[in-house]
């Protein structure tokens, strides 16, 4: 089968590769049909996820077909169309019990890291029963994708860790795919007003077309005195980190109410400052950490529903045989006016 | 009446002071029976707090017996025994609406810093109605003063912002008056082991009294080291900072479990650095604010029922005249081995 392969810093590869098989009995081998490109596969090709090694499949996120299952699987079947989730879980160990699935004692975030991911053929599931979800019919495969990982983590990482609550006004910094992926699921919870925040102006525009009604260019205008002029001085319920760099951290501190809530949704290469010395009487609460995907049923609901349509995050369509043009283009986003691309099989 | 008067950084006395009046209808005039010194009150005197101004009476903790009410008063009577709040709260605002008393837009943290305060004679509390407390019959007073703010404090912004569970492993860092206030509170929630952190071998004997089931002394051993080594290398479920410097929340951060709580108790005077790019992943959750006293009268029945004595915390006790002798034991608390004084008029 063929599957996109890290080489090392800065090399990837579209090469034939062993198709994968059943290794335990809890397996699940599914056929790619769709999947997508991470910001993260980009940080892995930067080479900076040590874990990843050379001869690694990437990607982590993906629907397919159910080719085999191994024989303590119970759930599915072959042939069963499937979304896959980005954090594998076996269900079982202490941090499953408590949801705590990012933090599974044989799973977590494994895919296109510790083992071989979905930018594939084919790829294998570990803990299948627990970690793929049967398609709904009648639902758009694309936005299903979305729901592998950037919609569960705007709504666990951004939306529900940081408390949005009817009316609420909140901020979300970084218009990207899982600031815009927040923007999506914070509207199930009726904020009042959504500040959004990003440098790019194609990106705000697109943001106030999801659902944004106040947009705020960095780099255009002071963003900390601009939020808290909007604000009457006092700051916003929620604001929301999607960036993962410490000016955007800063933006979210200085912008926060008293009794409000930071949510860090960004992914961090760098200490920030967190100034405790203002903070600490502020009464707030910041919160981080990798999506546990306990979320995906409600979202599979929403979607049925027509409540949201993540969909529109699609941007770029591609062939999976066309993957090495795809990560030019998701690589070169602002450029491209790119938020997610989809890799069809 | 005589009162203790901050005189400028470094300057103290106990002076005859004009006794204050009725200056609105919802204003009270406590006689004070017993005060106390408040760590903050050092912070003060070091002038670490600008807003205190010289001729400022200082302390916000204390009971009393009600000399007079404003016309608005409905709530008590000349004569009632009385628990003053350390925070003064309208009830009427948005904030206290939300039981944000800490961020009143009329109150909040008032006494002995914008207003004049409880180390006196007399001493008038705006907004009585909402900010006394009647004092219950056949409980000890000077359990009573440790519920103007430690207790609360302990109980607020350690346990519950930090989410204390039956069965939970928490580690507090600091066995002053406050972390001594966090161990007594979260003991409500039985918590399965609390791991008290001090440099002081005297205040870790007296956390072990109070209920602490381990204990680490900072400088004789390697506390994060040791603290991992308890916890089977997970970290613990809570971690609760009770001092207010860098080198103590840095404990925190690295002692935190994946899933666990931070919760921030001490005043800070400096930023601290985030180790946000390990954190980020370990679906974590930081508080810190200034107590709202909504637990106090919470913390009233549960020393009716005899659930806890905070009386325990009083090391040291002095007539209210001699002010100055307790401000330099308390001072000297180490050398001293003083915890809370209690004043007496």
């Amino acid at each position: 089968m063929k599957a996109l392969v890290y080489q090392g810093p800065g090399q990837k590869d579209w090469i034939e590769k062993e198709k994968p098989g059943i290794e335990k009995p809890t397996d699940v081998i599914v056929r790619i049909t769709r999947t997508t490109i991470c910001g993260t596969d980009l940080h892995i090709l930067k080479g900076d996820v040590p874990a990843v090694t050379p001869g690694r499949t990437l990607g982590h996120e993906g629907v397919g077909v159910v080719e085999a299952v191994g024989e303590a699987v119970a759930n599915f079947k072959p042939g069963d169309a499937v979304l896959i989730s980005c954090v594998t879980s076996c269900g079982r160990c202490a941090n499953c019990k408590r949801q705590l699935y990012a933090h599974c004692d044989d799973g977590g975030w494994i895919l296109g890291h510790k083992i071989d991911g979905t930018q594939a053929e084919y790829v294998r599931i570990p803990h299948g029963d627990i970690s793929l979800y049967l398609l709904p019919e009648g639902v758009d495969e694309e936005a299903l994708v979305m729901l592998s990982d950037i919609m569960p983590t705007g709504m666990e990482i951004g939306v529900q860790a940081g408390h949005v609550k009817p009316g609420d006004t909140i901020a979300i910094v970084g218009a990207g795919p899982v600031g815009m992926s927040v923007l999506l699921t914070a509207q199930f919870y009726s904020p009042g007003r959504i500040i959004m925040i990003d440098m790019d102006a194609a990106r705000l525009e697109l943001a106030q077309q999801f659902g944004a009604t106040d947009l705020v260019q960095v780099g255009a205008e002071d963003v900390v005195a601009r939020v808290l002029e909007m604000t009457g001085g006092r700051g916003v319920d929620v604001a929301i980190e999607a960036v993962g760099i410490p000016a955007t951290f800063d933006i979210c501190q200085k912008i926060v109410s008293a009794g409000g809530n930071i949510a860090n949704v960004g992914v961090h290469g760098k200490p920030v400052q967190l100034h405790i010395e203002e903070l600490w009487i502020k009464n707030i609460n910041i919160s981080m950490g990798l999506v546990c995907t306990n979320t995906t049923p409600m979202l599979i609901k929403t979607l049925q529903s027509g409540k949201v349509d993540p969909a529109r995050l699609v941007t770029h369509r591609f062939a999976l045989g066309e993957i090495l043009q795809a990560y030019e283009v998701f690589g070169n986003a602002a450029r491209e006016k790119a938020m997610k691309v989809i890799l069809t099989a």
